[in-house]
């Protein structure tokens, strides 16, 4: 079997690219990669921005980042190369680039599909070029498979927000008819959770401050929202809308600072899950030895999903139970995004549109 | 069905009994207690010293404590009396003594065999007098089955420090090939965990300082010995052990203060676990963040066993695949026991003899 | 602590009574039974009938059966005595008699909250009198705790009927997002199996015959249904309607004969579980080798499910999320159901009122 | 990185060839094939004759065989080149054949690490050309890594033999200290079975006809053996050797034949599982529903491991925990072994020697 390619595929192509650590991106013309013998070549149409990106342009994250960059890592679009030994995807049909581009798929942990800590993966927009450019390459193992009934715009942040928190969801170990307190509720990851949440039979307890986020999280089917802002025992008000009284079985923490922590490890019903997935720079997990022990909690890192992971959190979107709201600019207006961005004005997902 | 008794329980029998907080311990004649409808009644012959039984007398745990007590939690012997509801207890049958004296038996935790994280436990030698004593009062649904061809003196320790690091191994989820590290490995409770680790099929790194230590670890059957105090890479060195150089599967915490658990964090596999076990007053698990979500490790308190952990640490010992050396004295030098305990100059379980 | 009793309770009670293998029931009064120390006293208001009541009249399966016998494990009502070591439950809760009314509590298979398979159970309406009376006695660990804001008479089935179904989903393995067959999904379990299924996350595949079957399925929320009365390839069409064709995760089949049961082990998925759930007098299961071990497939049989996921099967009718349609007669009208039954005369559930 | 290749690397070499369905091997010489850019190229050094290879010469199974063919699936050698593609193995590294030579690594079971199942696999020495040659190809994802201080001919047999009954181990579900019947334990799987469960700390009932049979079973480690030849009572015998005597927890089925079925169904314990590994050509699992509900017992199918539990079933080797009596006879007189194969006049495993 050979490669394949589509007729039209140009040569050039515009992309932001970083060329220096700390930015700006710079919107030009560079060449069109070709897939290898495992890659495909997508042509992306749309693409997510996500606060990694900014980590990646800024380089303060403890890991070496590729020069010059094409960062992106939520990129929707349409499969128009395909290497010779790539057999299960068609040209035109729909495909994803996420944040592991691909993955040694031999190594230890590969073996038993836990490529999200593979030793030696291609991290789009980081470690390899990404989506925020016309035409991605990305490892056929890995790329995600978008039936063609999702819209390319929409599915884009399941790719990364939605497969994140989707993953999480599910190594909390809460089963149907559990509870699940959310951290950070009222955020992109929050929304996200709140929903698959719901999809997956979970009761939801949504943590977040002010009454515009109560709004959105009741709407997005939290079963009670509590206001850290003014709640005057968050603890107490948690443990409450779990049921029984005992606290819910399993807490997301999508914004890992010390003081929501410490009040997790207290609100968390005995032998439930706190699942951090957050990745502020540099801070701690800390914990009462006396109480994790007594209680038998366990604390546990959730990064990114699986190939698995990624079909499943697809297929929540494409049967129309998971919606986030989001704007489409153009990909010419990356840099105005992440100033945004850093101005901490973002509110929903901005989604580029490759096409200007 | 009524209840019965073997015909020789005498009215009144020897004890030790902790009046006021601190000690010391009064040995005296006290009343004899007569089981309820869901009780048995003990003769204890043997019983273990356990730090937690110190820690009981000075009232120095977030837990307050009978007083009046009877400490103990490590009490072998055989049954002389049994409720009306007790059915599958004989008279004659030996019968032990463990921490978890009883549970409700129908909360949340203990419907799933959760009985270690009951709200409402009865803890031997705590909330309810133990096996310090010639006749001690269990309930039946939670005293430990002892087989005949048990030594009673022998088995004592497993229902305490056996079952705990059994427990802990099986929280673990190392399944048989894997690589588990024991932090703490030359003490009694490591002993232990060397002896379980091995007849489960796991590899154990030991990790402990100084020559003494290597060689009981290395005769109780550690793959590998770690010392800590000559290494000058604990993380590199307990890595390295592991095979594949990957780290170890598992970490097994028995003393947790805040240094072995940063390197444990460091060290321990991706998607590995930790499992803290000891019980320091007021420390600390403290985490980074950022390397525990990349590599999805998992934190998680490990308390006492449950009742099947029970019958299972036990049958282990009775193949005869666990040992670990004591020392018998008399239940009237329990002082001289304490007073070598906060010395530090105990090595090795002592067992007391309810005989004298 | 000491019994407790409600002041109304009366000495002699209104009963159906099987007085000899084969029935007919007889309505009498007979005298009300005082609870032993670990018991419950409970005032019936309703019981749901089942097979299985008619399998016990006429002493047709591979147990034996109490005579003379009082019927019936579906039975809700209210607490009115506890024995002196019930503390967890009031005079004047809300409890429910289930096909397990006591089991050993200490055997292997207790300890581990596997209490279906416990062997030395007592079972409602055939080793012990059930609830087709006004006064029925229940072990308390046992008992069905019943939240204050539910329809007693509308409960009732949950109490078999919704748990029997509820663990074989459970047992199933499937996770939200999945599918399910569920075969004899036009009948009493399977509109419960339906509801409980779409309550966790599940698509259903709803197999029966008949466009009435049908129009039921759907309403209770199956995704597809298969009508094995018009369909020319059953395995073709289930297979068709599991998303991706490979087949649906787990089957739930309903009422084993040898036929549903080969066809499921052809459509079900690789590794996929199928459930058997009925309990035909001699039938037999039979599945080719070959087949079974290239692909992996899992057989299991599951019966009734265990304390706890009695708790959360309550707790999701409790939520309004299970609703089935039912027919209330007087207690003293057994014997009628009992011979629309024989006849198959019967659809939905009957539930007697023990008023009169 | 580019494909590389050992510099003496011959055009042509040795093959046994099966040139027509039924047979014989014709031993001549053919052209060496090139690796694929996600390939490896082996030079076999022994490769274990199975029974499956006589199944594949003769056609007699329900899956299409390649022909020409040359067969075999249990090849162990020494890398000589690899494609471009192929980061993780070097020339010179040791390497084997396996049954599964390839899967397509993207379906939804290779996700999630059942290769076994993939509908698209490439089986060696059936769809593929096998190890019964000088130089054989595997896909680099699947190869076997074997460490240099294996015996190449000593771990052939791994490759196969012991990697199915592991996986069956496995997935038996057997914690250390549980009881395993392995039925079928004298014989080739058999002997592999007795000595991984005992390595993976469990108790081994073997099940096998004949005072040879029990002296090898008991010498590689068997706590106990029952002879289905001269028993009165297996079902009984079997039971009363699982400690407790309410049955193994788990039986592994190594020839899947109707009446040891029916037995396993009957000795098993309660909720334990029965794993089906044997393939024999149209026989039935056989079992009553009444008793598999109520009991709820698991029936399993148990095909080849994946490539994890390649690597573990290799590591055990590798310690030294697993041996088997073999016979090594040169790659050109395997006809002579398939006819003693068909005269069942094989005990041990033979090993070709591709050097003549």
């Amino acid at each position: 079997m050979s490669a394949k390619a589509a007729s039209d595929v140009p040569k050039e192509q515009w992309a932001q690219v970083v060329e220096q650590k700390g930015g700006p991106v710079v919107y030009k013309k560079i060449p069109v990669a070709e897939p290898g013998p495992d890659e495909v070549l997508i042509n992306i149409k749309y693409s997510g921005v996500c606060h990694t990106d900014l980590h990646a342009m800024n380089g303060d994250w403890p890991l070496p980042v590729k020069l010059p960059l094409v960062g992106g890592h939520e990129g929707a679009g349409v499969v128009v190369a395909r290497g010779s030994l790539v057999k299960d995807i068609e040209i035109g049909d729909y495909a994803g680039i996420k944040w592991l581009n691909g993955s040694c798929m031999s190594c230890v942990y590969c073996r038993q599909s836990a490529e999200s800590v593979c030793p030696s993966p291609a991290l789009s927009g980081y470690t390899v070029d990404g989506s925020f450019q016309q035409y991605a390459i990305g490892k056929a193992a890995h790329v995600a498979r978008i039936p063609k009934d999702c819209d390319l715009a929409a599915v884009a942040p399941i790719l990364c927000a939605g497969l994140t928190v989707y993953k999480a969801l599910k190594e909390s170990n809460a089963k149907p008819g559990m509870h699940v307190a959310i951290v950070g509720a009222g955020g992109g990851l929050g929304s996200f959770a709140l929903q698959y949440a719901k999809a997956m039979g979970l009761h939801t307890i949504a943590i977040d401050g002010g009454e515009d986020k109560k709004q959105v999280c009741l709407e997005l089917g939290a079963t009670t929202f509590v206001d850290f802002a003014t709640s005057k025992n968050i603890v107490a008000d948690v443990k409450k809308a779990s049921g029984d009284g005992l606290g819910p079985d399993a807490v997301i923490l999508l914004a890992v600072s010390e003081k929501p922590f410490q009040q997790a490890s207290e609100y968390v019903r005995s032998k439930g899950t706190i699942v951090c997935v957050g990745l502020p720079g540099n801070a701690f997990i800390k914990a009462p030895v006396f109480d994790t022990v007594v209680r038998e909690i366990v604390i546990k890192g959730s990064y990114v999903g699986n190939r698995q992971d990624t079909a499943e959190a697809i297929d929540f979107f494409r049967r129309g139970l998971i919606k986030a709201p989001y704007k489409v600019v153009p990909l010419s207006t990356l840099q105005d995004v992440y100033d945004l961005m850093i101005k901490g004005q973002i509110s929903g997902r901005y989604i580029v549109d490759t096409a200007n």
